[in-house]
């Protein structure tokens, strides 16, 4: 039997993680005998779980919190938990709050908990570890420099992560997600929106805009490979990773030309032309420091996989939210 | 006028950092207008200052303490205070307490000071921060990937200079030390002790120990040299640096072998027969986990400039410490 924790619940991966997990019902081998979701605002219990589901709105970062949390021992932690990259920058202290003195406590917490207690704790972390300027691909033994606090905040995380796993202390996974699209849902504010909105609005007969050109390459995922990554990371076997325990998750390196060629092909000519063409240079400028394609050649060799081509990965967005296409 | 502040100053390279400054009376092209002079343990405040001195046996990782020690806004802060490899590795509550936290507070303190005030501070980092296996030499963009708890506080503290320095709440400069040889004084129990054993015992007339071969091969530094990275590192132009905040120093890759050949040039064939071969398999395994040889491109382009050779080094110790030879 596995039990579950998931900080970070209600966000979009965490609630396509609940479902993965609800339907598959097993994980590391053995049936799911329990769920705790937690977040912030309280997640939505999956109707169908063939196991318990707990569900918390809970600030984790609050002293004592994770204690609590933990209390049950889940063999597999998911920490999901995040101010995102826009906030973190806008709010300093929410950002140190919650994405470091939060996962410390967590860790503290597996690793005060005194009892032999040695729990896979899967860490999303995100390549906005890495900083400009970049080799091209960029290597997984490249360096890490930060240009945002949320990326700061990450890339301590997993330092944090690789002491306590070196240390016996629990078992942690870290991986660096790739930027995932499509998202569904509304768009959003954060500068990297436009990657999912270019396909998402015009697939729902809505206008988009597109604040760069066309020959702008980014390292993306669907939501799909990002729960397959997820649950690959709980299951693999800790002695296959070694001691560098954060890995760079394999994504697809697509020009948003390539973007609107598979929209103009999935959508037709009438969906790629609510794509409207508004340059804006703050945004060009904040991609520009953004990393375009990874090796991630560890990852792929421990069996991460990426997604087969942007045409699926936006064939598996209309049929994940049922749109007519 | 330059205020000046060291944290860690009764430690050996914080002593050798005081001497030097009062000896060349300036920093930053103005006169020194006061040394804070600050440690766990009284630092000895020097006989022939030009400026007035002030000394303090405090832990600045305590509430209160960071605040309390840039009141007077002093211009430079050299944080050299940590709590070492061994000892954070045998105690992790206190490196972690010391090391991360002490770090954070000192660092928040200057954020929170809030009347513009934005120092620079230079922090001491260490090669501890990389972790076999490595490329040879280790080029500048390599990630940081420590095997000790030590190497993984440093990590973080380069993090966090990094991003507050990025936000403009302070002006920081992390550099990472070589290990430093020839150390003066007793010896210690540290694993790298011997680098210096070797040299410091037959020359001083006593029998030193050797656990390893003599192809082992080793990054050093003279204390001279750290020094000058210290004061160079506060006197740079921060806008030559760029983002990249942390910065390898440069060294020497020198083999035990070399070590022993020296020896022999500049103390003589008897005092070369004092090192006895005495394997041991555990501080082998050790130092087979450290880091050998780096390109240091980015320091050296920066003016940093590493020992002449491993003669000099030794000479310089001969010098500094009076050894009659």
């Amino acid at each position: 039997m596995t039990s579950v924790l998931i900080l970070g619940a209600a966000g979009m991966v965490g609630r396509k993680l609940t479902e993965q997990l609800v339907r598959s019902k097993r994980l590391r081998g053995a049936e799911i005998s329990k769920l705790s979701l937690v977040d912030v605002f309280a997640p939505t219990a999956p109707a169908d779980s063939p196991c318990p589901v707990e569900t918390q709105a809970v600030d984790f970062s609050r002293t004592g919190v994770a204690e609590r949390l933990i209390q049950s021992r889940p063999d597999v932690i998911f920490h999901l938990a995040a101010i995102v990259s826009g906030e973190a920058e806008a709010d300093y202290d929410k950002g140190y709050t919650i994405n470091l003195d939060g996962t410390r406590e967590l860790f503290e917490a597996i690793r005060n908990a005194g009892d032999g207690y040695c729990p896979r704790v899967v860490f999303t972390s995100s390549i906005a570890v890495f900083g400009a300027p970049f080799p091209d691909p960029i290597p997984d033994d490249f360096h890490l420099t930060p240009l945002t606090s949320y990326g700061t905040q990450k890339a301590i995380g997993e330092m944090l992560l690789s002491d306590l796993t070196r240390r016996g202390m629990m078992d942690g996974i870290g991986i660096r997600l790739p930027t995932i699209v499509v998202r569904p849902g509304k768009p959003n504010k954060a500068a990297s929106g436009f990657f999912s909105g270019i396909i998402r609005e015009p697939l729902n007969g809505q206008e988009a805009l597109l604040p760069v050109t066309e020959d702008v390459m980014h390292w993306m995922a669907s939501p799909r490979a990002a729960v397959n990554f997820l649950i690959h990371a709980a299951e693999i076997e800790g002695e296959a990773i070694g001691t560098r325990r954060n890995l760079t998750m394999p994504g697809l390196a697509v020009t948003v030309g390539e973007q609107l060629e598979t929209l103009r092909r999935i959508g037709g000519e009438a969906r790629m032309k609510l794509v409207r063409r508004e340059p804006d240079q703050t945004i060009a400028g904040i991609v520009a420091g953004w990393p375009r394609r990874f090796d991630a050649a560890r990852a792929k060799n421990l069996g991460f996989v990426a997604d087969e081509s942007f045409d699926a990965i936006v064939r598996a967005y209309i049929e994940d939210e049922g749109i007519p296409v």
